[in-house]
């Protein structure tokens, strides 16, 4: 029987239950005689090279319920993507440690950190079991039918635009939101999934997927606005116009570029502050107010799927499962297996890594620019319970002055 | 006794628990048989001289029950002032339908808006018992000792900068939220309310009561980034320089202003993009990220204060009561009686109307731009229960490879 000490580390963006896999990880792996410590690295793959570890074996099941239930990276994060001078760095740290299995929780990027540790390790004929747990708020892996951290990052959106539906109802003017989600839509298309009465907002929605122009834009929101005399826009921080470029760059001239070479989409009100000057500019309507919800939508503490938590949590229990008791490295995804029900399989490494998933076509529809009921029927179970919203039942007064 | 119906309307910004204090009047005037018809004008006062009355004695406690729970104002909103003009038709609307009570729910314009109906409606000799209650998440009303609104407000701003500190934690760089408040800075403080650990952020604050200066603002940050390697700064929408102008105006050039004629605010990421750019320049840091909080501050479905909620409600209820029982015009206020205590009072509708109340000084210290610990013994009880924010507890694995 195998036998040796374990790492698990957090990658890329953190998500409101990315800490549930991880203690979920922790814990299960207690049962497991095989698995001797349970080491965290910090700041991810970076952590490993670093040697900076924390032993997990030595915490307490009070701190981790805590830890648990708080967003963001626990043990911290990085953007570091392994190239194979950086791998034989992380295999000569594992072997000095005795590590006989990797965990990384994170994005495709993370994903495809482990594709190269496992294929190095393979060549390099070092017994490492590499298991990747899936978490991201965009929600566009591979093969799995959703991301844990999604539902709880979706709640958010959705109960955000609740509330600036009926702000946007009371006083009036139209009302621009900016999602998160990078390439694809999920996330802003969730802004429509605590919508309750007919006129509820959002009532636009654009999203990545399908390509930005102005003109259709201002059509949709003239067209809103003429018949409610308000309007609640939900927009993808990565919509493109026809040719592939993001808005936010063609609408500001910025050239500003994160880690991986892509366009800063967050941390700036830029893209909002331009459409609001678009829509003041064309249709004349004075009160336009833009927000960017920016990171508190992937990390704000107190919002939480219920769900979401659940499955997170499984995750990082399944992955210990599959890397102690499997026989191969893979990633773990959930399967839909009922309305609702979900199970958890081992796919390949390889069908996660660096790929990316979009928006189905049939949850969005063009005409109207806005998510289609098969979007709904999807994310609905996925967000938990959401916060009630209620307009007043009450019969109109007969006018006594006027006629 | 005298006999009549009742009008009540929510006026100004909404809140999270502006309904609460709605459900609380209308079922506690169903006790009183002197109230026969209880009616909410909507849209503010701008209801009351377009006759837009819906009647609430017609809701059924379920509705009500649902409608308490859910952010912004149900009887939606104004920004309307009125003058002699204006006051002339509400009193010919209101005599028309029999009203011998206004009730009416906003902050300080909102209070001289019931100031300028009781004068007027003693000067016209119309027997009206007009009475103010309170709500803003500025909590800048004066007499009352906080708002309600705040406590749920300043719930979410502390949950938020508890999530972005743990996302800037774990990715590191700079971090700047802009926070609502208008000219106090009572809500940016409450930023700091769900800190829990020695390196929790945010590191910085900066309100509206402490002129800005570029040059210490820089400096601060450096102070924090060079000892911590990151920093998280909270930073009030209003804040502004020694001549008393409004920083987002200063830093943008733009003149945009709201109905009041005021500096717009709100709705742009502006202020916190050129805070950024500033930090980016000055200081030669990379990774800045500026979120504005926006509306979704001061409407998101879902975070309530349980406290604020509660004492919402009883602000209704008793507006009710010192109107049907008592013997003059005023304004709810909320005197704190104890740790933690309250107890309610009617109080003159002029100490109230207009005047805006600043944070004490011994809220603050400027040395530092932090909140002191006055402020959180006087906040700290309003948000309520906080989310769990927890760091492992692990031991430190020894190096293997390094020295």
């Amino acid at each position: 029987m195998k036998h040796g000490n374990a790492v698990i580390a957090q990658g890329g963006g953190p998500t409101s239950v990315i800490n549930q896999s991880l203690v979920g990880a922790v814990i299960e792996s207690r049962r497991f005689l095989q698995v001797e410590r349970f080491y965290g690295a910090l700041n991810g793959v970076n952590g490993i090279i670093n040697e900076n570890f924390v032993d997990l074996t030595q915490c307490s099941l009070e701190n981790l319920g805590e830890v648990a239930q708080t967003p963001s990276s626990a043990l911290l994060s990085t953007r570091d993507k392994p190239d194979a001078a950086y791998c034989e760095k992380i295999f000569a740290v594992l072997k000095s440690h005795d590590v006989k299995w990797f965990f990384y929780c994170g994005g495709n990027d993370s994903a495809d950190t482990c594709r190269i540790l496992s294929e190095s390790a393979q060549a390099a004929q070092y017994d490492l079991r590499v298991i990747h747990i899936p978490k991201t708020i965009d929600n566009d892996l591979r093969e799995t039918d959703h991301c844990p951290g999604f539902g709880s990052a979706g709640k958010f959106v959705a109960q955000a635009f609740a509330g600036a539906n009926l702000d946007n109802r009371a006083l009036g003017g139209i009302y621009i939101g900016i999602v998160m989600g990078r390439d694809a839509g999920f996330l802003t298309a969730a802004s429509v999934l605590d919508k309750r009465y007919n006129d509820d907002g959002p009532h636009l929605v654009y999203v990545p997927e399908v390509p930005f122009t102005e003109e259709k834009f201002l059509a949709d929101v003239k067209r809103v606005y003429d018949r409610l005399g308000r309007c609640v826009i939900a927009v993808s921080e990565g919509i493109r116009n026809a040719d592939g470029e993001a808005m936010i760059s063609v609408l500001t001239g910025s050239t500003e570029r994160d880690a991986h070479g892509n366009a800063q989409l967050s941390g700036t009100g830029a893209l909002g502050d331009r459409l609001s000057d678009l829509v003041k500019a064309k249709l004349g309507v004075k009160r336009v107010r833009a927000d960017t919800f920016g990171y508190i939508q992937r990390s704000f503490a107190g919002c939480v799927s219920e769900v979401d938590a659940a499955e997170a949590r499984s995750v990082g229990e399944k992955a210990v499962q599959f890397g102690v008791l499997g026989e191969s490295d893979g990633s773990v995804a959930i399967k839909r297996i009922g309305d609702y029900a979900v199970e958890y399989r081992l796919v390949p490494l390889s069908s996660v890594a660096r790929l990316a998933r979009s928006m189905p076509q049939n949850y969005y529809d063009m005409n109207v620019s806005l998510p289609t009921k098969d979007f709904v029927d999807y994310a609905r179970p996925l967000v938990g319970k959401l916060a009630t919203v209620a307009q007043l039942d009450a019969p109109i007064v007969g006018k006594k002055l006027k006629v």
